[in-house]
């Protein structure tokens, strides 16, 4: 691939490359219609849906946290950086309308590799049905930051909050979970091997087998098809997305909404691949769904009766435990019988 | 100062911490009625105004490009950082609504800086009414990293875009320019004397004559007032802010327009502080302002009627220039009567 440096032809030329590829998003009819400008201005300016209310949120990907750019590429960060948006805007019940993207980038970062990126992203928004519509394009010193935010919109009646949890629903999942921890684990593996390799230019990492895992790291998907169903067809309590591992989220919904939490391990749903890579690092792959993270699988609360309705709607559904009184705390019971507490421990910045 | 590392209280407890600056926000009575949940779920939940288009921008700073901690403090940076995109929303007519924030930080960065990191941009958001409703706070390996995205509304009818200039309309530019330019190099001048200063522990920077250019620079002021009485009371062009220097504002106008532009150098307005910076540094001042940036004050477009109707509102406007023909290019006159090309050459990144 050609690599043009950033310095070759500037920032204004760079905003030139990206908003050519901008303008080809297509774009659903609405969306379009209702945009009166997009990133030709100081602000982008667009009408709301009458009578829905407005949904705002922001992710950040940083290089040597996020991501490794010896194996991640542009286009799958452009992706990645826009589903995690989507993937919020499906935790509350709404469906998305229009991004920003700011990118902050040293000089080892092609125009090419730019173009992927917004590629990638733009990619994504077809896929969910979105827009990008502004941004900033910076220098850095040193590593590269990617940083998106997004609109979107909902019936205010369709809205669900991380609080709406009550005692005696079922906690459930979609999808399955782990096997991005799972993928991001070979990813690692391999470019240590690499490095340590004595015929570089020979080595070929060993990835193929791990695919499914791999794909699930570099290129999650969002649960528009789940959230959809709640907002249109199925009554559920609260909602949140699997950013930070399945303990850490079950925390947040039951601090916010005042409950305890009864997990049955046995029942997280870990597909096949994931416990063949943990098997392989010894680890046991409940972890992987539980302290994981970048699932962007929902995890939810539904009351018995709704559940049933689920049921005949989709199957990527498990149900992983109920929701419990506060005394009776968070708590995981072991596939043995035993009982402990299930304590946040998913990725966290800022651990010593 | 006590300077808590964020590794002692990690990820969750540092939302604690910021949660509680965010949540002592007052917020006008409209702002707070129509946000339905901030910061505690996946995404910020608002009711737009009724009749209104929404306005949606982006912008960011990053550490050794957009700004240097051994003269910037966190206060500071929480200000600008809104201020950068109250000034986008300023820049289109529009009122601003509701921000989310996003921190990149490296271990370098205390607890105590985030705080007043959120205290500068809490003050910013109540001086222009809008609320921080949500975020994301990250880890980084280099250096720190800040991006904002606001929302704000308009009535459609009020909105007004960088294309909108016509051939013979004033163009002119709220406030004065070249004073942050200015400010920056007096923060920079006193950081080199003091790195090559034998006592160090003696040293004292000489910043007190030039207070007002590094306020300006510092703690910069969007024109909300200016732009809340072209939204109300007079019918102006283009509107663009100046956040990149003057020569490249006019060249955005104009290209967008298709015109051309002819700006008089003597019109240009410089105040006496900048003058004397740039006479210390042997500059020319004009330079300050046409190369300059991060001034955040409005360049505009207007026809002479309305003109004579602004004035009666404000003093604090200054005509530049004229709209023209594209054929006649955008051209600045200097004070000694020569006419030279006015090419955009304000701050550029990636330029080599």
């Amino acid at each position: 691939m050609k690599q043009t440096d950033i310095s070759t032809i500037g920032e204004f030329g760079l905003i030139d490359r990206i908003s050519k590829i901008i303008d080809e998003q297509a774009g659903s009819q609405p969306l379009r219609q209702n945009l009166l400008i997009g990133i030709a201005d100081d602000a982008a300016v667009y009408k709301p849906a009458a009578g829905k209310v407005q949904l705002f949120t922001t992710d950040a990907f940083v290089e040597g946290i996020h991501f490794d750019l010896t194996y991640t590429s542009f286009k799958h960060l452009g992706w990645k950086a826009i589903v995690a948006n989507v993937s919020d805007i499906a935790a509350m019940c709404g469906v998305p309308r229009y991004a920003t993207i700011v990118l902050s980038l040293p000089k080892k970062i092609s125009v090419e590799m730019i173009e992927e990126f917004y590629h990638g992203a733009v990619f994504a928004c077809e896929k969910y049905s979105c827009l990008i519509v502004g941004g900033d394009t910076t220098s850095s010193l040193a590593n590269s930051m990617i940083s998106v935010a997004m609109t979107g919109e909902a019936d205010e009646s369709k809205i669900k909050f991380r609080k709406n949890a009550s005692p005696g629903e079922y906690i459930c999942v979609t999808g399955h979970l782990g096997a991005s921890l799972a993928g991001l684990k070979i990813l690692k593996r391999e470019k240590e091997r690499f490095a340590l390799s004595t015929e570089q230019q020979l080595f070929k990492p060993n990835l193929e087998p791990y695919t499914p895992a791999i794909e699930k790291h570099l290129m999650p998907k969002p649960r528009l098809d789940i959230s959809g169903i709640f907002a249109e067809r199925v009554n559920v309590g609260a909602i949140i997305d699997v950013s930070d591992g399945l303990a850490s989220e079950i925390n947040h919904i039951c601090n916010n909404s005042g409950t305890g939490a009864v997990i049955h391990e046995h029942n997280i749903p870990v597909d096949t691949i994931t416990q063949k890579i943990a098997s392989e690092f010894n680890e046991p792959p409940t972890d992987y769904a539980l302290y994981g993270g970048e699932e962007y699988e929902l995890l939810f609360t539904i009351k018995d009766d709704e559940y049933a309705r689920l049921e005949k709607l989709t199957n990527d559904v498990t149900i992983i435990g109920r929701v419990t009184e506060k005394e009776k705390g968070i708590v995981l019971i072991r596939e043995n019988g035993e009982q402990e507490p299930l304590k946040a421990g998913g990725w966290n910045h800022f651990k010593s």
